[in-house]
């Protein structure tokens, strides 16, 4: 099946335009720097692994037309600012640019385009293998005729990434085994990204789920209508504390309060060793209006936003949350499962076998 | 000021149009039986209390037609089908029927509506106790010059009452008296009566209050910028588990694990003493379309319904959540704050002092 940024027969390069997801589901290509440049930053593309494989492939369009030095620098600043605080951005672009930097300006573009390629590549490797070792933590867990049951909050996807996505890896590697799996989407409020990125893309491969609002997942919990959680992560720190979609934390309460696993799907590229525990870790303010307005379909098929709150009533809009380290059962990596401990994650960092 | 149901100089009955709250705040008039079953029909009342007194009330318009004794059992009847499952609703109607059963058909009509005077009178009072209860809990938490943080899920606030509401009671006794409060309001999706209702009536009575989507209250809390939370109840059981808005566990459990004190303000008439614990309370399964759709004002002004899933992707629609009387800090009661304890409970509704 496609990827999520994919070559066609004539190397033309395609994605979906999330912004109409999900209720078009619309391919459109990126032909050259400024379509990925666009991409970006209209948020027809998102998630941190696909942002970073745009831009990587933005710098190589870039060099077609100007290689040189200055071209090279200035397809740099260009593609940076699209998303300023993206880290996965600036690491592809300074990954591609070391590369290139020391050929001659001839072999920069094609150079570029295969360490855009490599890039990509090294994602769907990375997020197979998280697929695969949180495949067999979670296969056990099935019980009986009943499907496993998995909750997941906001979208750490297929869509997110170039291919599998980090958490939903092994929804999609447990269902092509043929695994009997069912899950439940948070919808992730204030910007849905459950209700429509998550349930579009496990539609899309026939995975079974259903919706809920945030408020449900504590009640399923109790009433065992849930096997485990699993979520991805923005920033894991040294202690082991997550950083990720505001909610996540009150998810893992629950799951803490009935005794079920709540794994974290963790490239290795999101802990960050220099971040001693989750406190330091700053939260995000994002704009009001992402509360207090909504966007949907209405009954003529058009996107409309609605106001929900009403005139006047200020509202805060903190984007992510840190849950402990305590309540999280273990860190599903590219290199194996590790407990979010200190000395786990120092061993995994320091380039031992987990 | 004015209750939510009020009668002016000339007697005639009043209420607010809930749904057109929280873009215009109109006021109706309930001018005979039909217009009190609409408005509970129509949902234009909600609030166990208030739907209880508006239909009293409703019974008390149809004996003005007809007083006799099929007269009576058939408006009984009538306005007890409007919303079948609501025990207030139940409760109020037989209350009024068992007082004028025994009267002559000439007085019953008066009869009826004195005692729906009187079931609003008593609906303030026990309102306003809980509210003096519960604000002498939280005053002493205030700290500096900080205002005190609240946080609430969904409304049990004077709108769903004939006035100051359960939850909200002790916010306005402490903001009357002029001690700083500010409120987070939870959003509660999926029917958003916090962002709506809760916020609509905290701004109307002047009272700071902030509007967050349901994800965010644990990381307030973690951050201790909540000094307590306070929430309504649907049901209490014997032995203290509280069923309420589906939600209301999660902040239950964030509450706990923060160290913080989580108060249900319990109106006597909620706690089931036939009840043992909260696993036997019946969990409603409400509409997956209040999920999939949601209400809100456009850009025209007008109330607008929008979809939010993907089409095809199921959702499931838990109303209330079961929040285990172990992380619950009180029960406030309008005879007294009482721990969420079998013995305390018993005690208090054998009549002892609590």
């Amino acid at each position: 099946m496609a990827r999520t940024l994919w070559l066609d027969d004539d190397q033309r390069l395609h994605t979906w335009d999330q912004t109409r997801l999900p209720f078009e589901t619309v391919a459109i290509e990126l032909a050259d720097s400024q379509d990925c440049a666009r991409a970006i930053v209209t948020m027809q593309v998102r998630g941190a692994p696909l942002i970073g494989a745009v831009a990587a492939y933005g710098l190589a369009f870039a060099l077609r037309s100007d290689a040189s030095d200055q071209g090279l620098q200035a397809a740099h600043s260009r593609l940076l600012a699209t998303r300023p605080t993206a880290v996965n951005l600036r690491w592809a672009l300074e990954r591609v640019v070391r590369l290139v930097s020391s050929l001659h300006e001839s072999d920069r573009a094609a150079a570029a385009w295969h360490e855009a390629g490599a890039i990509c590549d090294e994602d769907v490797a990375c997020n197979a293998a998280i697929g695969r070792h949180a495949a067999a933590l979670l296969q056990p867990l099935v019980t009986g005729e009943r499907a496993l049951q998995v909750l997941t909050h906001c979208n750490a996807g297929r869509i997110a990434t170039v291919d599998h996505g980090t958490a939903l890896a092994p929804i999609y590697a447990l269902h092509e085994a043929g695994v009997p799996v069912h899950v439940w989407v948070d919808e992730t409020r204030p910007r849905n990204q459950g209700a429509s990125l998550t349930a579009w893309e496990l539609r899309e491969r026939g995975v079974a789920h259903t919706v809920i609002v945030d408020n449900a997942g504590g009640l399923l919990m109790r009433q065992r209508r849930v096997d485990a959680v699993i979520v991805g992560c923005d920033r894991v720190a040294a202690n082991g504390d997550v950083a990720n979609k505001i909610g996540t934390y009150l998810k893992a309460l629950a799951a803490h309060d009935n005794g079920l696993p709540f794994y974290v799907a963790c490239p290795i590229s999101t802990i960050d060793p220099l971040c001693a525990h989750g406190e330091l870790i700053e939260i995000e303010e994002r704009s009001a209006r992402e509360v207090t307005h909504l966007l949907g379909r209405d009954e003529q098929g058009g996107l409309r936003e609605v106001q929900v709150t009403p005139d006047h009533s200020p509202a805060a809009n903190p984007a992510f949350d840190v849950t402990p380290a305590r309540l999280v059962s273990a860190l599903v990596t590219e290199r194996g499962v590790i407990p979010a401990r200190s000395d786990a994650i120092a061993k995994l960092l320091g380039g031992g076998a987990a």
